[in-house]
């Protein structure tokens, strides 16, 4: 158990605060061997790097990660891998109201409650900078992943923002690099680009989103029951995520409007190989991976920082109104997506090692 | 780490097939001095015990639980507690063609393909079966969270079978427990017995069901950054029951249509204390309870197991279909109540129980 | 985390008093496909079991081990295993004295100090009874061994009983399943004999005793740095048996009168493999096994529970004698051998389990 | 579970290699509120550095640590907090042999073997260098033990040098830190200096040597059955040392040696206080703190690098001697001092928050 870590053999404890001098992500239990450059996580930390468009905060950080342990000779050694990210842009400000009141909707009043003091710049440790430390970690389990299984491919996207959903006929995998949203549905993308700028200029509000997340190729036979399911680490991974409210697999909070029979993902054993008819499952039955797409989903709340006025009190009780100037992306969910998948990355690794413990990696035989 | 625990300071490790000799929990960290007898778990476990009317599968078994360890002259010694029901109701039949093919839906083909064996009698350790044990444990987490906080109440209820969802204006507290399906919308309660009566006898189907789980004066401040969080630790223990595919706080997956200003619960100071105008947050912000109610809600898939057939395969591959004749719940949902709320009060008190490791249980007040 | 379970992957929870209804080890993480019944762990057990000679506690129990769990048509499916064995010699009778006085040596004062409250039944959890579950899992441990690498023996014996050490040079791997103290010398074994019978008949005393455990053909490259080594985690299973009080590997403290020279253990490769001149480290370097036999010792103190009067207090302070009358071993070391071994064995297996998460088990070649 | 981590709820995660960039620890759980400036922890970190006299190491380094995170405005904010240690002193040389060939005694050959390579500049990650990171923990958790619990002391210091042990008549607690060796006895340690300059210039040779730590005013009831136990995880603390083959609690290997009459600690009750007539248990029994002083002794090899030549391979398996220039501790065992009282510290922390989680703190009471 620690507060601050997740996964079971590949596990990751995050360190750092929004203002602070650094933040980064301790990682044990990679495996050895694997090729690994700052460079080759950076791509990553770029992905999910504030200030790149409009639609996003304007905090302006290059986020450049750095390998202090871990690696030699540009590749991994087996022992502890300590990334660390520099933060660059703290302005200096006054937080003097920052520091006496609680922003509705932040960790503020929570954390004051808790610990009885808090870190109020930018939000400290509750700050969405932390998941910078998440992504890199994830780039570490990407190049294990590509060592230890090539074939696995893991992609999240943006599904819907307010209320407003993709068009599923319109999915267009090769879309998704190719907007600033990682929207797999053109059309919609330009909805939403319109409907942030009202949001952000006219509004002054902010809006929620739904992100999905793909692990594709992952062999069947991986997870466990009861407990250390991939399933429920999946839940416990993308919940973990700042501002995050609900998480599906497969059909998600939808499977139940579903029949058992309609649910039945049918079984087919077709040139060697185990098919399915359906994937309603979301490629995991009892917590194991059947062999078909993982697919989770996550809801991230509406950025709750907006520049309009909400109730709230000070420490000491006396009412005011909070308004939240500053850089705040008016969707977090958009920075969410590389979260998300650095997460699936984290958790579907420590899952294949935690397989390769107890099998050795054997599967049972089929046909 | 282990494969089949949850928690973190309580900790329950489950064992057990559905048709071995026994299955049960093993408790580790329950506090001492907790008065706690058999009869205070088995309340609990009729709850969740099948056969108790036509809407849940007709098995017949007492589940009676022992305490086998951990408990003298009446209350616990704060050592490993063991909690055991043996198995009764084990007709033996012939699994045949269970032992050879894969039932869709189920982990039949999961366990295989990991473990190169499985135990086919019911599902074996996939059964739901297993989630008795959970119960189990949830007793014991209530008779603690009595004993430290005596405020807590741990409640759970349906709001949805397949497409019905309950009217929230008609909402009734109090006659959860006067339905077959815990339901607190007496006029939905009558809705779902035709629908279900529908689904058994005519249909040969089933369907999915929504789950709430509501724990009340849990104190704020519980909870911890950044994978401890209680929403985390809450999603993983909801996810982990089985047949679920989702698991919301608060708004959940709804979140993502709200706006900033919308989703904001101000936050107020009345007579000494800290008010909120709404809780969207679910009682949670930054995984740290902010004092209101806790609210969960999680999504059980369909019953599998249906008297119509499905496609499946032969462990050889050839193709079969596959229909599930025996006891089986129409909507697993149902019985799904208690195991939600068994789980809650394991991760109320496992939370409980590491804040007062870090902080003592001291509070950083306001006013 | 939990206070009651060893093991990072093939992790036991152990449970049950002295005189409760009974006693166990859950075991989970064990591999699938393991060949196992209870005759292989009963073995053990009977082995430890009580009873049988003089110098053993006259103590009558069958200790029969019943597998719950975990195992189907005679293998291990991977599942957790539930290990139990029902006490049957919980002889009635009055407990009054030693439910208000606290026993010299024993936990029986830290336990109602740090609990409030105490199971005072011979000694309650804190009996050297709980060791038998340890023994159970280790007996799974071994077969389990015996699946993955069976090459690997795990042996133990005693080394020393009071200030009486074996001679090395009569040293006979042969005699030690031969004489009732496990010990490898049979002329010592003769005194020990001679020495234990006056103990017990004419001083009315115990005696402490050294046990030594080998595990040979243990390949090399099992264990890791920092904090999982194996001889940190062999030490700490030794501590954790009743009455430890210290642990030594390879030279263990006589390791501190050596100096650099002598202690270097020369490294050679002949015939295609790694050869040392010597074995002073004990099997490990660096926390990693080296394929040299690893060699583990631990000192367990005399049995506290002596005929001989002791001073101590009653509950409410005031002064009082205790004399332990009962059924107890004069030197519990002769027992605590094959816990050891067990303690051995499941440190072994959970370090090649750990070891194969991280490297596959793929080893760097030498030559 | 995780390879580089210790502690339960007061968990450290030590990273970074003997000549990387930088090495450091993450340490979660601490208890927020507690004052904390890198001044606290640099005053242990110079107690270990390296080029302090002619008796240890000539290598240079400030070994300076920086608070990266989880401390605001002076004290700690229950949050993760990073400490790094940069390294300053890495001379560039050719490490050609070195990197070709194994040093007997130390882990090249094992983690070469383990991980199919291995960070050969100055032992990687086997370096005692990954001691500093432990020591600035200790530091770290030296000073929530005096936020908790102000009147814990714990000191360590050297007992025995090769075959040189110290005269307990003659032990004063004041002369500790007035020598090079950390030795209560004056005499002594002259004896060790002359001892120390043979070795060093005349021998070319190195030795082992004991060192106690004695944690002083833990309260009863610290500690708990079965794995969780205190002396469980000190034993575990001190054998994860770098060097260390062996490990005791109060009469250590020695309570082999007692009868039960002489090694029962009378218990008495003075003054509304249990004391007790010995402390042959050095403060700990089944796994629980008697209140009595904590001691525990381990035993460090003597140094492996030696300029002495010693035999050993290539990786090629070709044959080669070894004689390890560089500047090494004649007796490593003088520097380990302070690791072990950082060990101390952070197992007792652990356990003071281990039990406030179970008990609360509350005690059962005598008298």
């Amino acid at each position: 158990m620690s507060y601050n870590s997740y996964g079971h053999i590949y596990r990751t404890t995050t360190w750092g605060e929004s203002h602070g001098p650094a933040l980064g992500a301790t990682v044990d239990g990679c495996p050895p061997g694997v090729p690994l450059t700052p460079e080759m996580i950076q791509v990553w930390l770029d992905k999910r790097k504030p200030g790149q468009n409009k639609n996003t905060t304007q905090r302006n950080e290059p986020d450049a990660v750095k390998i202090l342990s871990g690696v030699f000779e540009g590749v991994t050694t087996g022992t502890s891998i300590q990334l660390m990210i520099e933060n660059t842009d703290q302005r200096s400000k006054d937080y003097g109201d920052i520091a006496k009141t609680f922003r509705p909707g932040h960790a503020d009043i929570t954390y004051h409650q808790k610990y009885g003091l808090r870190d109020y710049r930018g939000g400290g440790r509750s700050s969405a900078r932390e998941t910078a430390a998440r992504v890199a970690s994830g780039g570490v389990a990407r190049e294990a992943l590509k060592h230890l299984n090539p074939g696995i491919e893991i992609k999240g996207y943006m599904v819907q923002m307010g209320d407003k959903k993709i068009d599923r006929s319109r999915f267009d995998w090769d879309t998704i690099d190719q907007n600033d949203f990682w929207c797999p549905d053109t059309e919609m993308a330009k909805e939403w680009e319109d409907y942030l700028t009202f949001l952000r200029k006219d509004d002054h509000n902010s809006v929620g989103a739904v992100i999905e997340v793909v692990a594709r190729n992952v062999p069947a036979g991986i997870g466990a029951p009861v407990y250390a399911k991939l399933d429920t680490d999946l839940a416990a991974a993308m919940m973990s995520i700042n501002a995050v409210k609900g998480v599906e697999i497969g059909e998600g909070m939808a499977a139940a409007a579903l029949t058992g029979r309609d649910n039945a993902d049918e079984i087919f054993f077709e040139n060697g190989e185990v098919r399915y008819g359906s994937n309603h499952a979301g490629g995991i039955l009892g917590g194991i991976s059947t062999g078909q797409d993982i697919v989770v989903r996550f809801a991230v709340k509406p950025t709750s920082s907006i520049l309009s006025p909400r109730k709230s009190i000070y420490i000491d009780g006396t009412p005011t109104e909070v308004i939240t100037k500053g850089r705040h992306d008016p969707c977090v969910g958009i920075r969410a997506v590389p979260v998300g998948e650095a997460m699936a990355a984290c958790v579907v690794l420590d899952h294949i090692m935690l397989d390769r413990a107890q099998t050795g990696g054997e599967r049972g035989q089929i046909g």
